[in-house]
């Protein structure tokens, strides 16, 4: 009996749709999960001839696998990678790899891959996204760890990943826990262009009083322009899904979107790195909101909104709405961009941005339009050291400014938030002033910490302390930090 | 010899300054600097006649201490602590009490406690606020860690303390880590306080052009009403503070804030825990932002910002600005306070939400007569459920809102950032709202990744799954997660 090319553990959603992915490409998979239930309901019902093969020990999964062997864990993040990787140890040889493709926590990949190194086993940490359709027929696929592992795993990555105009949208990312910081930067930006496009539809439906047909119009129209990507083409697919009355489904749904892992690290990550990544969070924070339906219901009968009545162009609104969006979107990648090009220096990875970005340009559910501009905008200028510093999006940015404040406004005037898109809007214009009020804050710090400040009309790094008050000590504060 | 009542290690202006305060109530105290140099000015320069010992050794120093004997750490927090705990430990006897009265991170109270606990040793984490003067007169002092330790400590805390209306601004908060985490979240509202501030500060002086005396005497005006606190006192003398050339000094100094510890550790906690806390954590980003100061300068050459020519009154747009501070400032002490009760949960804490406002209410940087309002809210209804339920807050956030938009578009169309006023109305407006557009989101979530979702027209905890492309495997996700 002829060995298998790899082995996947884990038989979920993703982890069925790899293996099928892999068959469809040639590959010899051997699958295993923890209930034997589960692998023989996908080996009859989903199967069929390809060359995939169930084992029903983990002995058997190993003892079915060609040198080097390569297990793949599609398994659920944290502790249970762990506890696979512990059943795995004594089963392998020196050489061998272990591919964790779930959702990790880059830190974790970190760990593993040195552990595991220390064993003589080689370890990749890679995010896989692109959720069941990508996992199927094309995931996008950012796979680090171990640089040694890389070659063998490689064709089998290429082969199956999303192809961005003949380009596989896969490449080896860095050393250690980086494939899984990009992902978790993806996930976040995700979590950002979701938020996005719901603050957008809150505006048409509520602001404008659109019906969701109307909606799903715009979001159809949009997609044929900058726009274009996979999270709104599906928002007009899902606004276009009537339920069994006939009604939108979307409006049977309840409004309160779960949050954990991947989003909040991102937004952690940016604040241990000290990088304003305020969209992303003002995104996590959205749904956390949301979650609390009942203290919602609660207070909008304490809060009632008031009626208002706005005399607004539509056409003009809805186009106001795109624009707001669309410089949004250029704010939340430019700030995940900043996040990591910090982390690539406190990890001391060599990050391809470039790479990264025909990485997601396919296959994963950021896939759009504009990723191929970022990809355009490093291939002309790689040491771009931000985003906004391109021409393609300086341009984008100044043509969208006027509309960006308007739609803003209308949903501030329509009670109606827009965390995200206010967000990036004072980012924006924070980033763009030479000059901002921490000016007080340093002088507020100074005043009750004597934590000291720099000067205009001094060179960086001299610090003075004033006595405002002509009283206390003349002493600077070492211990005492706000 | 007598023997102290209490030792303190660490001569920083924190540890001075609370070292003065205990001598000024009677009590004796042995003081430990490393560098014995410190220690030598310290007694020269500060002490004069007062009950103030140094030691030159740790075995000196704690010798001279009475039973229980009560060590005070005022050192840089982290390793610092654990290293001075290690020192300590061969020189305690069981039932002694080691206190850190620095900015450590909860956790690691909470660790300490416990370890400490084995050993036999009383651990007391405790915030200590109010910065030098603070620390000199009266600071609030909110303690947590090993409650047997409490009834030795508590006559010294509570006699240093500030004293609000006779009581003092000090009293036990909770089990192991929860006195760290009381002080991180206030710090955290300071961080908010802060750029609140600035923000109103910024609108003013940039949007409406008015000078630094002239926004000097805004503050100070302010400073009688609703927003009577120490901030926005202080605020007004630094903008009076003139430099040696007699222009206000506040324009001298450099427009790049740090950040670090308390202010990203509630953001991180926030995160952790699902609570949007949505202004502390752009008020930390802000900080980082600022810190960008040669990127923000390249930037404004690129992004000029637009000459426009706002008709608006002054007086009128002074009042929504003041609004704008004074509803956000709900918000922020609201989420806030939402986040303790959350960690309060998490943790096992009984937290006394009154008892917290009261110990903020005098002494520390967030001083205020607003926390006498939280105070009066818990006191009316100690079962709270969130601040704005409170009649006080509810008729103070209703008469603010018509304002607080017009501050916030005034921003908007000035081009001047206000990500803390901007991020509170869009916290309120999702907050009061029964519907949001979450479950579009629901939608995209269940439509790429097979999360599944629930509906309004059934019971909670009723999951459902659609088919939306009417293909792909009848399988629900369970490990990839977005």
């Amino acid at each position: 009996m002829s060995k298998s090319d790899i082995g996947l553990i884990g038989l979920a959603v993703m982890g069925q749709n790899l293996v099928l992915n892999m068959a469809d490409h040639g590959y010899r998979v051997t699958v295993y999960n923890r209930s034997a239930d589960k692998t023989e309901t996908f080996l009859q019902q989903r199967v069929e001839d390809r060359p995939i093969v169930g084992a029903y020990s983990l002995e058997e999964f190993v003892d079915s696998l060609s040198a080097p062997r390569k297990v793949m864990l599609m398994v659920k993040a944290g502790e249970v990678v762990d506890h696979f990787i512990e059943l795995l140890l004594p089963l392998l040889e020196k050489g061998d790899i272990i591919i964790d493709g779930g959702n990790s926590l880059y830190t974790d990949s970190d760990r593993r891959t040195k552990y595991l190194e220390e064993k003589g086993i080689l370890f990749i940490g890679t995010g896989v996204s692109g959720g069941e359709e990508g996992a199927r027929f094309g995931p996008s696929i950012m796979p680090g760890g171990n640089p040694k592992a890389w070659s063998s795993v490689k064709p089998i990555f290429q082969d199956i990943a999303a192809k961005s105009h003949d380009e596989a949208c896969c490449d080896w990312v860095g050393q250690g826990g980086a494939g899984h910081y990009v992902k978790m930067v993806h996930n976040g930006i995700e979590y950002g262009d979701m938020q996005l496009i719901t603050e957008a539809y809150q505006l048409m439906r509520e602001g404008l009083g659109l019906s969701a047909d109307e909606c799903q119009q715009i979001f159809a129209e949009w997609n044929k322009g900058v726009l274009d990507s996979y999270l709104i083409e599906i928002t007009a697919n899902i606004l276009s899904f009537k339920d069994e009355d006939g009604e939108p489904l979307v409006d049977k749904i309840l409004d309160a979107a779960g949050q954990k892992g991947t989003g909040k690290w991102t937004g952690i990550s940016s604040l241990d790195l000290g990088i304003p990544l305020t969209l992303i969070t003002e995104s996590v924070y959205s749904r956390c909101l949301s979650s609390l339906k009942t203290e919602r219901q609660k207070a909008a009968g304490i809060f009632p909104k008031q009626q208002v009545a706005l005399s607004v162009d539509k056409q003009e609104t809805l186009t106001a709405i795109h624009d707001a969006l669309y410089a949004s979107k250029i704010i939340s990648y430019t700030q995940g961009y900043m996040l990591m090009s910090e982390a690539a220096k406190e990890f001391g990875w060599e990050l391809n941005y470039g790479g990264i970005a025909l990485m997601w340009r396919g296959g994963c559910i950021i896939r759009s339009t504009f990723l191929g501009e970022i990809k355009a905008a490093y291939d002309k200028q790689p040491d771009l050291q931000n985003l906004l510093h391109a021409n393609f999006f300086e341009s984008a940015i100044k043509g969208a400014e006027s509309n960006w404040r308007k739609a803003i406004i209308f949903g501030i005037q329509s009670q109606i938030p827009t965390p995200a898109l206010s967000s990036a809007l004072a980012f924006f214009d924070g980033y763009r002033s030479a000059t901002l009020p921490a000016n007080l804050l340093q002088a507020q710090r100074d005043y009750f910490g004597a934590h000291t400040y720099e000067r205009v009309d001094k060179p960086r790094g001299e610090f003075f302390h004033t006595d405002w008050i002509q009283s206390g000590g003349n002493v600077s504060s070492t211990t005492y930090e706000v």
